[in-house]
């Protein structure tokens, strides 16, 4: 049974800055999809912030078991109608949700957190970045030695004011001597969420295939471990175990 | 210096319900409020939702350090407004909340949780509930050998869905075999928050010593460590840091 | 490929105790991995204390990915070499341990934990034990919907001296009231540790399927996520990163 | 009432190495000493490793409430019988332990930890360290506005294999762009255990003032919170609680 993924972006850069659009010809959602389709077992589609109901649809949401979220200027453009929508597929029917670089600051992130997600950062000719695994144990970092290293990245730097994770599997240094919790995980209801910091518009991180690798192992971590409609929430009135058994 | 602690109730039951009103004259809050007022270096005020602005204007949040929370029947009628006001009082001040009992369901805690905060309960004469201490060294139990016992109280079960907390030091049991993480805590920017399960406004639990000292325990350790304005977030376009140094 | 899984027991209370012997005829590791068995992904081998080098021998852990582990009255008697010998297994090759009920007080638990492991008990005919499902998307609980209810066993209650695990997945309730973390996990090095607290050797808990099924999660939890030899630890003297990129 | 702070150093370097003796003429432990002995509250003692006993007699821990571990070239000349006394300390009576930079290859450390402690590192000239806060809320770094920074220090980088800490309040980076979980918080039994990276002996970190404030910080965090004799453990037969309330 395949696992669907579908990735959402806000695609608005590619279109206003030909810088992103010579380095992302077909969009950013784009460049992630099509490693992605190389294995069989995913089933990925894409949608974007400019398609009818933000390409989130009731169906399209039904769809999707992992959604891979990249926004960035155009936070405020996603209705709080389409929020509370992924939300409830998350947290009430265990859709995984991989948060990238500057979602940080999404409506859907921030509401899931709780907290500001509020950080550094520093937008340059670009630092180097390198990602260090800190938990060689985890899935989404099996095929990293020690390290990812990017040439050329946007800084993030702590402190990146989110909920304690559960898991810290990357930690980031970067030219300027800051260094960023990058990969993350969290529970939410049904819906596991992860936190993957690369890549900034303006540079090829979405071309590396050691960054490709990580975005498309998270959305295999997050898949849904629970059945589509969930049993165990919402019980009331229920008896005496006693009873019961 | 004083530690400044308001206790907000919804204070409605104490209004529709005779039992209610027998066990507490006062109101919950004042039970809450009269036993922490014991102690010289704590300045502790009330709040309930039927004052103007719920009582929770700009002038009494900016008197508090921690908020203590009890909300039931009215969850709806605390404003969009307060619950805002609350929240950046607490991530971005670094307010202290202690929620209680049923403020599970409140806005303000599932707005700083992330998900839904729903639980098994059963309303019935009257479970009994041992709350076992499962982390000795927690300053919020030092008072405690190794358990609370309430010969009446509501039933809470498991699954609840809250997001992992950094430390659960306190389990229930009830008379129908049902456990419940009883105490818990989390950080949200800047601000603690403390989860404690009893008490129904139809059983005595805040006039139990244990009880009521559990919660003065929590207030305090959920006061503030940082300045009340605070210096680290929202920096932006820092230097590098070889230069500023 | 599949999992090669090793059930060891101390097996002398079959040898003591006619009430076990005829419990458990073939012995309470054979009633363990009889189960197992019938997934023809998994590899199934088991080991007792009174064979040579209490059956774990290099040979025998170098075909061993996860390790369950049950022992009581003995644990002195397994000799510290063998302890040496799982520890490094675990921690630098990653083999993953279950480890079962009494087993918290083993040479081997103890090492791992760096702490007491010490806890509450009590020996009675025997309370009725109900485990509760605190974490729904746990792949470990996956084939229960809320609970699993156990007539009779052995009390364990808390305070159970462990390290913070990195998740709890089970907490249970018993007769007398107490509670009990049941179902926890850690990671030490390369290795998977989870402790599973059923069953005591008088009651038939090994015989029930929701017990089993939940070991045989575990082991499948616990498999190695590493090459066996771990290329990460021990670096030493590595040159500078900008260097050897 | 006085916290009593033990400083022990294993004080060999400093008599085999001019350079150290240079910079620490008195010793680090000395250095340590002197700084914290300026707050009234606290009784500082010091104990070398070659003192009888290794300084640390059951009358000296019997006097300690917090103990600071600095050790290096010699961990394996403590004995075992004295790590024993020290663990035995920690987990059941509750002092707290602060263990320092090449501390984390100590016999207490590792027994504590339950696993390697193993990392990566670099002796060189030494490379620029910077600390970021990563938990603003934390009290031990209270002092700190989001970073302290050290020109020369001696580089440790990820993977650090620890047990997943309890929390990271510091995250460095050095000028070869490794990172590392340099300060890190864990509880043993009724003992808390925290890990603080600088300094090497070849380096002045441990003259810098907001290195030496994180030391006395963390020294007063892992004050005992329970009685040195502690009640809840090892009870036995513990009667049904019924009939005990």
């Amino acid at each position: 049974m395949s696992l669907k993924v579908t990735v959402w972006h806000e695609y608005r850069h590619e279109h206003n800055n030909p810088v992103v659009a010579a380095m992302y010809p077909k969009g950013m959602h784009e460049a992630i999809a099509e490693f992605m389709r190389k294995s069989s077992d995913l089933e990925v589609a894409t949608a974007t912030l400019d398609e009818p109901e933000a390409g989130l649809t009731d169906e399209r949401l039904k769809n999707t078991d992992v959604l891979v979220w990249w926004g960035h200027m155009a936070h405020a453009d996603v209705t709080d109608l389409v929020v509370e929508r992924v939300y409830n597929r998350v947290v009430r029917q265990g859709m995984g949700l991989v948060v990238l670089h500057s979602g940080h600051f999404s409506k859907i992130f921030k509401k899931l957190m709780g907290t500001t997600c509020d950080l550094k950062w520093r937008d340059t000719p670009g630092d180097r970045e390198i990602l260090w695994v800190t938990q060689p144990n985890h899935p989404i970092v099996q095929h990293v030695t020690d390290k990812i290293v990017l040439e050329k990245e946007e800084m993030y730097g702590e402190y990146f004011d989110i909920p304690e994770p559960e898991s810290v599997f990357l930690i980031s240094s970067f030219t300027g001597g800051e260094v960023f919790r990058s990969g993350c995980t969290w529970t939410r209801g049904n819906g596991k969420v992860v936190y993957f910091r690369p890549g900034h518009e303006t540079f090829p991180s979405y071309h590396n295939p050691m960054v490709l690798k990580t975005i498309e192992n998270a959305a295999r971590w997050a898949a849904p471990t629970l059945p589509t409609v969930m049993p165990t929430f919402g019980k009331r009135d229920i008896g005496w175990v006693d009873a019961k058994e």
